[in-house]
């Protein structure tokens, strides 16, 4: 049976897209994955998990298994609520909503705010799985550069004030990732921030800030966006995936109540009572606070060993960002197809993401790739990062 | 600040739609619950998964916390196409696709297939949840009656023949209930599915069967729609909400590798590795048929009681059906709008759901409501049966 019949026309659009990376899930065993934007494997803390779950279910017995009832289940927004007032984010309860990762966050926020009209702005380079997710609802993506600082908001002004004088359509959202970016690392300034907020009011747009690094600072904090956000225009997006566990699927959305409402109404997987008042109960016994600090500790030595190696092992036409935080350098290989390389460092058991699957426009991203130092381990790490010096070495020989 | 003007047509059209039940979830405190479709708290096995996940992370440790890894994570499907089998359902790996509970299944769906212009045609009444899904997507919604035996089939095809003499665009997708239906409690006979089935090809439609109480049988099997289904036209959601815990969020969509493909690329919750793997865990350490029996003991001796009571205590010209399996008693109520009666009910100090709920056109669910047998306590639920009986009579005697 041909089922292509029963499809709208703005899905099969939609399917058209190509898949990010599927390669990734099938990476052959004992392969070094720098690619992996994953928490190391040790730093999950499995052990205190089981012993909120062994606490939680003494005190709550059957109620975090009903759909509503448990206490740990409602309350986990308000331990949210704490760590945001941390970075200087006053939200009250209904301006927040609880969901699975910072990915179903942004899906929920397109969902509402874009249709096949909706002109969406995007950093370039920028998260691979939101740019998916933003082609699912419109083809009117635009992209603005990253530099050194992240999004350059003078390139914005001006693709703004062009579109405006062209009579263009607007975007009506921008997807940025100003702290510790993914792909490049970068961390924008404050006074950028200050003028993509003043962009957003001039223009009139909302601003959809992905946190998903935030917490992993190697310097002193950075404000958020949506802590200089005073008109409302910022949607803020964060996750407990990077500093607690991915696994356990808890991110939320911080924004105007008007729109967390419609967020909330697009929301059919009802809630995860389990899972919710698991991560209240873990937060309940562990002081976060603490695990942040270890965690920044440990993955700046990371990112230290990554770059010492990258310094000693890398040939020289290729360089790289210096991150101060998060868990990624983007690195640019001049004269290199990193798509191309790719089956040859999988074949030596390397793996990066090629910088094309990064960009709108793929082919922005040819002669750039990222690496994580998140994820592997450091004596692989380096091991990594020599094979694929060698590699490139040989490249530049030829 | 005003976001209206963000937001896209078809989102404030679906924006209008009432939100069904809010007061449900802000009952006053022992308030008899014979509206909740929850099960019965004694028999959410909260002990039995919390020894899971010992189990679970004494073998994994850190695996069922990461995106992937956990070999329990990775096997639910396994698990789940091996109960789907004993229902005579044979599903391969690419044709099944684990959810949030069913309602992530059934948006889904509608998110795949319907668009503004498509038709849906559901049962009336049917499940209130999946009603406002659909109106999210469409406004062509049109209704075919439920009578004592489910879907009127025979209407149905009316409908469609009526539909094609005079022109009018077909349905692309009938959604129905046809086990221990969500409210009424009916079961279509084997015959209404076949036919069911005939007029699907005949009229090119697909059919998403929603199996959610579908274990809960009080005498022998009943074949589902999808083990009939020879053409793949029926998509099959089913959970383990009603069976094990609705808090552990567990459902699955069965269909057609090309339509399953297409559901997994618009799920972007990223999976639920530590939920999932949590409940092959129960699953492995658990007889779920073991369970099965026990649930149907206990619910048909909870149905049996609420059947007594009614006969007890509703005055005469108020009917019922009688059940073979699920939560629910669907109630006639000639003369009384179930809507108006509701305060004093809850007054009084018991909740159910009235009728109109569940029909696209609510009017004609004024004489209606839904009891449920599975949540509240037997000595309970006969206590406000036997006050909603008194207030029904006070009703009719005026």
């Amino acid at each position: 049976m041909n089922y292509s019949s029963f499809f709208p026309e703005n899905v099969k659009k939609a399917l058209q897209n190509d898949p990010p990376g599927a390669w990734m899930s099938v990476l052959p065993k004992g392969c070094i994955r720098l690619n992996s934007g994953y928490p190391a494997p040790n730093l999950v803390p499995a052990q205190q998990i089981k012993a909120a779950v062994d606490a939680l279910i003494k005190e709550e017995q059957d109620l975090p298994f009903h759909y509503i009832g448990s206490s740990r289940t409602a309350s986990l927004p308000q331990q949210i609520q704490k760590r945001l007032a941390t970075h200087g984010i006053s939200v009250r309860q209904e301006e927040l909503l609880v969901t699975s990762g910072a990915c179903q966050g942004i899906d929920l926020i397109a969902r509402s705010l874009l249709d096949e009209e909706a002109v969406v702005a995007v950093e370039a380079p920028t998260y691979m799985e939101a740019l998916e997710i933003f082609k699912n609802y419109t083809n009117h993506i635009i992209d603005i550069p990253v530099d050194e600082d992240g999004l350059n908001t003078d390139h914005l002004e001006g693709m703004l004030e062009e579109r405006k004088q062209a009579g263009l359509p607007m975007p009506r959202l921008l997807y940025t990732i100003p702290t510790f970016h993914n792909p490049t690392g970068t961390t924008m300034p404050l006074k950028r921030r200050k003028h993509m907020l003043k962009l957003a009011a001039a223009y009139d747009f909302l601003i959809l800030e992905d946190a998903a690094y935030g917490e992993l600072s190697f310097c002193e904090g950075v404000t958020p966006c949506k802590a200089i956000d005073e008109e409302g225009r910022v949607i803020y997006v964060g996750s407990l995936s990077k500093v607690i566990a991915p696994g356990m699927r808890v991110g939320w959305i911080a924004g105007a109540q008007e729109l967390i409402a419609v967020f909330d109404w697009f929301k059919k997987d009802l809630g995860h009572p389990f899972s919710h008042a698991t991560m209240t109960s873990y937060l309940e016994g562990n002081a976060l606070e603490d695990r942040l600090h270890l965690l920044r500790e440990v993955y700046q030595a990371r990112c230290q060993t990554m770059l010492k190696a990258l310094g000693e092992y890398l040939p020289a036409p290729i360089t790289w960002h210096i991150p101060k935080g998060g868990y990624f350098i983007w690195v640019k290989t001049p004269g290199i197809d990193t798509q191309q390389l790719l089956e040859q460092a999988l074949a030596i058991g390397v793996a990066y993401v090629p910088g094309k699957y990064f960009f709108l426009h793929q082919q922005e991203g040819t002669e750039y790739l990222r690496l994580s130092f998140s994820y592997a381990e450091e004596q692989d790490m380096v091991k990594g990062i020599r094979k694929l010096g060698e590699l490139f070495a040989s490249y530049y020989k030829k």
